[in-house]
């Protein structure tokens, strides 16, 4: 196999409870990445498509995190790479994890999959660094994983799969407005009151353990984030609004994807999950501001090789 | 019926990285109480040995636990408890718990079992109350479900039985010395570093998880405290010891249990956990204070009745 292309989905990070540790991957949008094997040593980016992104290797996320891995790998060939963008950068659904782990794992597969998960996210972490501007894989590992995962800890890189509930749907509204950021950062305090840290710990617990039993009702009483949704809901325009239209439309649990400027919902039943999609469609059509919205099933499979 | 008697085992509370919200349930030390219907209405504490401890129904964690469940439920017949009390006050192991739990448990088997757990853990949080100052349920719960558990919330009081791994046991240490509740209360920090408190909730993630799919090399990477033992253990003489032993005996996790003094250890196996007590012997031996240790399976079973 000289050539693969792959799909390289979006992912939600976060998950109300679990600021920078948990995460889940979608279905319904993602990137497509070819990679294709050269005689040439190297990482080459070849195509981009969809958003204006940097072609030096050394500047775009997919090429970092690939040159990652083919600097610890060394293999005799090189590799080239086509980016088919269609997660729009900044929208707080993973569009840099999607870049630098997709190329990773093509290369992986290309290769006859030397590395395990674990070890293609850390390549990934590198990629990753360059937009973020830390090392973080709460966007990563849902990609590259699948489902729901828990970054337990980044030093040593220590991830766990966790089980989806069968029935689980999300529905996200992406409102195009830009969140930098330096100020979603901004806003997060330094350090919080010991009592709100216990609620949420409690709330993370009985999310895995909801998790686990497929318990949809606590699914909904876990999804509850006491620490960041305070300080980072400011920075999105009619968030709460969107929040208690979800929750009226049946929605488990409604919080900021990643630091926003997206939200996201977890619904039981596809069904709920579009009458959530409406009840965010019909706060933000009056809003004046664009936007688009996505329904998905939680995406057990992860990053996929395609036709 | 008209008489039981139980069995009201220890527990710990916090369990490492969850504070204030897991808690698991000894078996090889409790009290034993008997419960005895009376024509006469209202509760009666007849018989208190093992510690001195108030008769007064309205003064004695038993008893305002009882009296709680009574005036909910309004019986025909009156009860009378004696407390043969073997978990001394103080302890760290749930000394106040054991007799708020066991009397409700105990009328409410006599009367043929009208409230559920949950209910039960409300009415013996009354009692507790009076001996800790604040209404919590981390010590109330293991007892009274059993095994492992998780209190999500305690308004409205939300308790999750979690799965025990089954071949968990606990080592526990317990310094004849007093901690005042005041004093373990005055060392935590009202606010913590947001970037610990991560730490922390992906730790309880982690261990939920583990316990769900009985990985007991993640239930060692899970039990770690960042948020409070560093400012409790001082009150504790030889923790680090303690601790740094226990774990190259092969613990997997050891923590303060509860607000201390008792220092509690996991371990996979009954042969480490006998091997972990003799670490926790050698270093408690050169000290100069008294202590006694424990060695238990994680009791899945909780209050029982026995003969």
């Amino acid at each position: 196999m000289n050539e693969i292309k792959i799909f390289s989905p979006a992912t939600v990070a976060n998950v109300a409870c679990g600021f920078d540790v948990l995460g889940f991957c979608l279905d319904s949008i993602g990137d497509y990445m070819v990679i294709r094997k050269t005689t040439e040593k190297g990482i080459k980016i070849t195509k981009i498509e969809g958003f204006d992104l940097p072609y030096e290797t050394e500047k775009n996320v997919a090429g970092v995190s690939a040159q990652a891995l083919y600097n610890d790998l060394r293999p005799e060939c090189g590799f080239e790479i086509e980016i088919h963008k269609k997660i729009k950068p900044g929208s707080g659904i993973g569009s840099s994890a999607a870049s630098a782990s997709g190329s990773v794992y093509g290369i992986n597969e290309l290769l006859g999959r030397p590395y395990d998960k674990t070890q293609l996210t850390y390549f990934a972490m590198q990629g990753e660094a360059i937009a973020s501007q830390c090392e973080h894989a709460d966007n990563l590992a849902p990609g590259i994983f699948g489902g729901f995962t828990l970054v337990k800890s980044t030093k040593p890189l220590n991830i766990l799969s966790l089980p989806t509930p069968s029935d689980l749907f999300a529905t996200l509204i992406h409102p195009q407005i830009e969140v930098k950021t330096v100020d979603s950062r901004a806003v997060l305090p330094k350090e919080v009151p010991l009592e709100n840290a216990i609620t949420q710990w409690a709330n993370v617990g009985s999310l895995i353990h909801a998790f686990h039993t497929s318990n949809y009702e606590l699914i909904r009483e876990s999804l509850i984030d006491v620490i960041i949704e305070p300080h980072r809901k400011k920075l999105i325009p009619h968030f709460d609004d969107v929040k208690a239209n979800t929750l009226r439309a049946g929605a488990l649990g409604c919080a900021i994807s990643g630091s926003g400027p997206s939200i996201f919902a977890l619904c039981k039943g596809l069904e709920t999950a579009k009458q959530v999609e409406k009840a965010m469609h019909n706060v933000y059509s009056k809003s004046g501001i664009a936007f688009e919205t996505y329904v998905s099933k939680i995406n057990i499979e992860g990053i996929k090789t395609v036709k």
